[in-house]
């Protein structure tokens, strides 16, 4: 039997372990749609912008460990899906963009749609093909699943001419075999434990992979061993805390904090973390937070086996030693009125076994971390880019990931608005995530940078571009108009007990928190 | 008096009637921000999203004939915006961004916002630029302006590192003299003259300038002197049309209709507008809808004076005729159920005089253009370069520019989705926009097509992809949400009388019409 370049496509997804595609179509993927139905292993999502689908894709690799497709239209659909992309390449998420395209005969007339989805694709610093023939589809499938996964994970892009999927003669292909990451240098840990044990002060700093549990347990043996200070990166793909794992402080975001954090130290030790830098520049603070004078140690790059890099130090530094692990903790529930200092304290006294937390609560949520320190064994995703409207789609992706898991949103209002449509695929696919909206009715982050960035003071005009009242924005109503319940706490009583209810009942839910802006 | 890089920006920009910025900042962004209270000429428009800001940039400068400026926030914030300015791109509307960078010196570090924004912005084919030194900021952007107005527009990119914005010893530039349309070969007009009393069929096509009143007259003039049939092309950036016009038909988006519009013409005239093209392609259609054996001859490409060469064309083959031209006619209001042939006679009942029209109605507004034909004079503009999303955007950006005419989106549910917090900034500006939401409860586009790629018949997962219900979206609650009042259509007599209404009130309106899909 002759099938078409869209069906080995599929065909090869499935066969190499992608069976989710998180989709936005249009005409030129129409032979990818109707394949669809031939192929039963194959799960399809919809998305309602393409920014929903690339967070989703994120979502889903973070969680799941391997790649899902998206399903893209042109480059005005990768440019919707640009900003969450850019989270991804940054969380090293393996994802594998297919891309329509027009027909190739079809190019030279400059349809209204005809785009440079290279360029667009390029900027991310991954990998990209056109699939030029039809027999290639297969083939050019598995190497972008193949790209995909190479440690530590990276955005592949296929783009497919419309008639190089329509046509016959399409050829499966089998998996491309994906090396693991490469082991750390022996002779980098050697040298690391002997800088542990010389006596002067040295922290730790752990990312990627090493944000899971056994990387945790090493990470946590060389701290309680040797008294480093032990660090996660400031925005971690994926980090596993809670009760019974050793905390990990993050590097704070705000310069003059992460400053603090690292003060006196001699030797920071990176491990699948890079050295760390202030999120922005500012006048008058650093750009690297590495201290003067300290010197950087690599014990495992991102592209390295970092876990099995820690685990090997510990042996060397704390054959011995126990880690310590943090103790099953919560807060008090608290009372009144919500404030940006009580609503985290709400979730910590709440968060449920094994919940998956994608965060977004920016300036919302300072507090978050050690509210939930002691909470049950959890994960937390985070905002590796900085490209805000990604909490919304990850919760999406993560969902589809891990049905059995409840997935818990905190996302912050100004961010929201970017990906507000992640509601109505969580409705349709009816995933168990819970969405507490920080609504503080502004871009609190913004009044904050204004300060840091040593602008003369904004007046009225400037303030205008930070305020999202004049209308205040009522995420219930958005909610419930994208097909997911929704109720508004204003005190912290109400967010407990919505917050109770919503993880209670399966399918997705929404609380618009009423919760003062920091600044 | 010394300034720093972002004042002389702002300055030079007002300077050069770039007095609208359209803008969703970020941490990078912040000194120009900061100036905008120092320069009260500069009217500063938030959008909660970057697709909102370069919509609404181009719908401003479709009507005002002039670039607006966008602030953004690095390589995400471009990509976000990057479907918008893709439209933008085909409509040749005037456009400038600025986009903030990291400092100079903390591009090295390579932050979580680090990002390629050269590659995606080299995308549009317009004019890119990055500012390296403060004192150049002033002559970058009168330069940037000068590139955006170069006939026909384009899009000019400012790249904006934060220290060279926040540095002092910014200078204001004077405006860059900008050249008008060059000239059409007067050869090429005598020579079109002949083709044109010829004695064998014509079509003249008109696109781009030729839309516009003086562009329509001579055309009119010269089909009705010479029995030229006059079509527009497919999607035009802003077509001038109604009652006391001359009535042009639009080359249909269906390949099968535009392909018996053009049937038998020997003479193809091209005036402002590229050979017309299918919008995709498709098995066993032709790409190129020139008939075969047709010739094409060019009197004025885009960046010519066109409207000039129609006339010069007219006064040769036409000097005595007078454009035939529509009449004042409306069709009768319809009653009963909503339905895709019956809404656009509410429309065309009741359209007011001076209207701009933003149309997204995509398949739901198939019988749109002759339900409006007899309407008063009114602009319509178009989803010129197929990325979806566009309609209420541009229609937030024509309000600014025309805060004097009513402003009505026609807008399809799908597409809607997108950029929905436009309807945000148009509450936020009190802007007169009346939103026409037709809600198929389908993405019906993609049913019709799936059919027309020819694909095997979709099965129910296939289906799925198209399916807006389940749930189905309430965008009376999502507009309300949004701080935009709204109601709720079934009837062709509850879309009239809800539509008279939000026209007689000042502020923006939203109507979900419930309008069954045409397949």
């Amino acid at each position: 039997m002759t099938i078409n370049g869209a069906q080995s496509l599929i065909r090869t997804l499935v066969g190499a372990g992608v069976d989710v595609c998180f989709a936005n179509p249009g005409t030129s993927e129409m032979h990818f749609v109707a394949a669809l139905d031939a192929v039963p292993e194959m799960r399809a999502v919809l998305g309602l912008f393409e920014g929903v689908v690339t967070g989703a894709a994120d979502g889903y690799a973070r969680i799941a460990g391997r790649p899902a497709a998206t399903l893209l239209h042109l480059g005005p659909g990768l440019g919707n899906g640009l900003a969450n992309l850019h989270n991804a390449r940054r969380a090293h998420s393996p994802i594998v963009n297919v891309i329509g395209d027009h027909a190739t005969y079809h190019k030279r007339y400059d349809a209204p749609l005809e785009s440079d989805i290279e360029a667009v694709a390029g900027s991310l610093n991954g990998w990209v093909r056109r699939s030029a023939r039809t027999e290639d589809v297969g083939a050019d499938a598995a190497d972008a699943i193949a790209a995909a996964q190479e440690p530590p994970g990276k955005i592949a892009t296929l783009i497919l001419p419309a008639d190089v999927s329509w046509g016959d003669g399409g050829r499966i292909a089998a998996p491309v075999p994906v090396a693991g990451p490469r082991p750390a240098d022996p002779a980098a840990v050697r040298r690391i434990a002997k800088v542990l044990t010389g006596g002067e002060p040295v922290a730790l700093l752990i990312g990627g992979a090493a944000c899971r549990e056994a990387g945790l347990l090493a990470a946590g043996r060389i701290a309680a061993a040797t008294g480093a200070r032990l660090f996660a990166e400031t925005f971690p793909a994926r980090l596993e805390r809670g009760a019974g794992l050793p905390a990990v402080e993050r590097i704070a975001y705000l310069v003059e904090s992460a400053v603090q954090q690292l003060d006196g130290i001699r030797h920071l030790i990176v491990a699948g973390a890079k050295p760390p830098v202030s999120f922005f520049a500012y006048p008058n603070l650093p750009s690297s937070l590495v201290p003067e004078g300290a010197e950087v140690h690599v014990l495992a790059d991102a592209g390295e086996d970092v876990t099995h890099a820690l685990e090997d130090l510990a042996d060397l530094v704390a054959a011995h030693t126990r880690p310590t692990l943090q103790d099953a903790v919560r807060p008090e529930p608290p009372s009144g009125p919500l404030t940006w200092q009580n609503w985290t304290d709400v979730i910590g006294a709440l968060l449920p076994e094994g919940a998956i937390v994608a965060d977004e609560s920016n300036t919302s949520g300072l507090l978050l971390p050690q509210a939930t320190a002691g909470a049950p064994r959890h994960d937390v995703l985070t905002l590796t880019g900085g490209a805000i409207g990604y909490g919304m789609p990850v919760a999406t992706g993560a969902a589809v990931a891990a049905p059995d898991r409840p997935v818990v949103t905190l996302q912050s209002d100004g961010s929201a608005l970017y990906t507000i449509s992640a509601l109505w695929t969580q409705a349709r696919e009816n995933l168990d995530v819970t969405t507490v909206l920080l609504n503080n009715r502004a871009y609190a982050i913004l009044r904050l940078e204004l300060q840091r960035v040593g602008a003369q003071a904004g007046g009225p005009k400037a303030g205008e571009l930070f305020d999202l009242s004049r209308p205040d924005i009522d995420f219930v109503k958005i909610a419930e108009g994208m097909g997911v319940p929704a109720t508004r706490a204003t005190t912290a009583e109400e967010l407990a007990e919505q917050f109770r209810r919503a993880l209670a009942e399966p399918g997705p839910h929404l609380i618009d928190a009423i919760v003062p802006p920091l600044l």
